[in-house]
């Protein structure tokens, strides 16, 4: 199995996951594995992620130009940006959850979600200890995939670990690991914690 | 494979996903293909739709007359307006929902769903940005299927480009596309967003 | 195949459902099909419904006695009560779940839970239309078996046609049809409007 | 088939069960099984709970050292605590939940989380009536597992017959039972109480 067979299986196997989990409706999500040579496999436009096949999983360049000849998503630039940013990261997950999007609406204005006190951060590199607060970058979103890149790289490029994670509003959350397995971890924990900070704002009503 | 067994196949395959993501309580909801010949597959009366067995899928014509003997759903003449009204409809699904349901019933009065600035919202056609607001007819449920599409015909008719969904109010959805596998997005994507609006009413008290 | 093997077939299945729709938790529940000679088939005391073994269901008699030496869940005599009082019922499930226990919690000193306007009340017998109104009974919990049967008797025999639900409050919901097949469709429809009136309490904060 | 190879299959699929549940989020909780030597089979650190490998169960001694060279987790201790404390306990699991974690966090200050009236309180044993209160411990998270086994441990010991359950806030369920089998059924009629309790406490905004 070539390093891109194994990409693309792991891909469709994540597909199922997430779109059972809720996290994949329509053909919402992207997820991408950077190969050993540099360039990276990820999900065509438009494919449904819960139903993979693999001519679903193409090949671009660095930068995000397609290699075979496929249509990337336009978000491409977004897995590019973080492989560019971040060199221990391997695998992208880029998901939508109900959850997810009505907490980042709610917190209009906000520029970070704000996780405190919880056990499941020590899914975050470098932490713990559940004694501790999390931001989770939260940016505006914009079909302009340059400019949104541009005003996200210098928000990851100033933390120290970079935090694999930041979140669009009203679209959806980006994630990632080493692996596509870390990645799918790490989105695991941010959507549970998502889904803890949205029920206890329904019980009081303020942000905190 | 004959075009009707064909849609059979996808038939059955999209009610046991629809009947695992909760939209096919009890023998709820019925769907349909538009068969090259302008005639329909179509789920029987009475089914269970997520165990379908390929002889509850049926067909009938154009104008909703079982061709076969079998007993079509008294809403087959729903599925028949849409592919009348909309000539690029090839696939229609009637799903169930709980947050549908008391969602329609909290908007009393109003004749449409609002959705507002969602990335999802470009599942529908001719949307290719969050920036906007997209209004899904809210209609009353009615047992009397001709006074319905009577009433839903114009309304439908007026939309350019069509908008491939309607809701009954305390009843259900309607979605549609090119195919049985795009309707299933607009139900995807729809269901996603009521849930959003259903829990986004919880957390503000007041209709926006 | 004989009756008792079919039906224990179906019961299996029918709990391997239930239980993935989260109304089956630890052992909780119990479910029946009546044999063509009168006797009863049912899960025994103490299984996981989500994972029935052939050998966990047993036969009793139309009063409720072991015929094989195996252990009864006390509540039988709810089962029997049923195919006492409503000579259609073949098939009868016991469901817990999460809303139905809330909702009848908060209903506390009501008599039933009132269903209004619901298309999805058509799954009831003799209705036919969303424009109508069901009380489904709401009787008081209690380890006392005999008493609660004494209780619900005249209650179901004064219905006319019988409603095949009743709840016990802070329990758990019993449904029933001429199948154990249409016994699963009311114990959907109900849990699915069940769900309705809790969203909608949890909106409007009163009791209507 | 040995005892540690039986409770590594029971263990595996118990974590894919409760993985669906949405109780295992991420690398989160851990497992374990008492063999009849007295050691203790359970999962290794860092290890995805929903699709656990066999060579990801592991042997400990009993209090917590592993004889097999793998890692275990930091909090095989609390595994350790309860079959110290409870002569029947024969398996044990470590879950998490989002309502078990945002009630948890509700009850700030509490010491217990108190369940009242439920017919499922009945999993517990020597309780056979809902006409019962149960008081589930609720400890303070920490990352000193000494610590926190020295507070959980005069707490434990002093109740007879001991509940099998405590939950550490913010953070998680710890549940066990004379099988692994049982204390799933723990965990899941806990689990159900827990989102009872949540529900109720979003509708009346107050802690009863």
């Amino acid at each position: 199995m070539t390093p891109f067979e194994a990409a693309t299986r792991a891909i469709i196997a994540a597909g199922t996951r997430l779109d059972r989990a809720g996290l994949a409706p329509a053909t919402a999500g992207n997820y991408s594995v950077r190969l050993p040579d540099g360039t990276i496999a990820l999900t065509v436009s438009g494919a449904h992620k819960g139903r993979l096949e693999p001519e679903q999983v193409m090949r671009a360049s660095p930068d995000g130009i397609a290699l075979d000849g496929k249509r990337p998503s336009a978000e491409t630039l977004l897995h590019c940006l973080v492989y560019a940013v971040d060199p221990t990261a391997g695998g992208v997950l880029h998901t939508h959850s109900v959850t997810g999007v009505v907490l980042s609406r709610a917190l209009a204005g906000r520029q970070a979600i704000v996780l405190d006190g919880y056990e499941l951060l020590k899914v975050f590199p470098g932490i713990d200890t559940h004694a501790t607060r999390v931001a989770i970058p939260l940016v505006e979103n914009s079909q302009d995939m340059v400019a949104m890149a541009d005003s996200l790289r210098p928000l990851l490029a100033a933390q120290d670990p970079i935090l694999p994670a930041f979140y669009i509003r009203g679209h959806g959350l980006y994630a990632w690991g080493r692996t596509l397995a870390e990645a799918e971890n790490v989105v695991e924990a941010v959507e549970y914690l998502l889904a803890c900070e949205w029920e206890t704002l329904k019980l009081e009503r303020r942000v905190s």
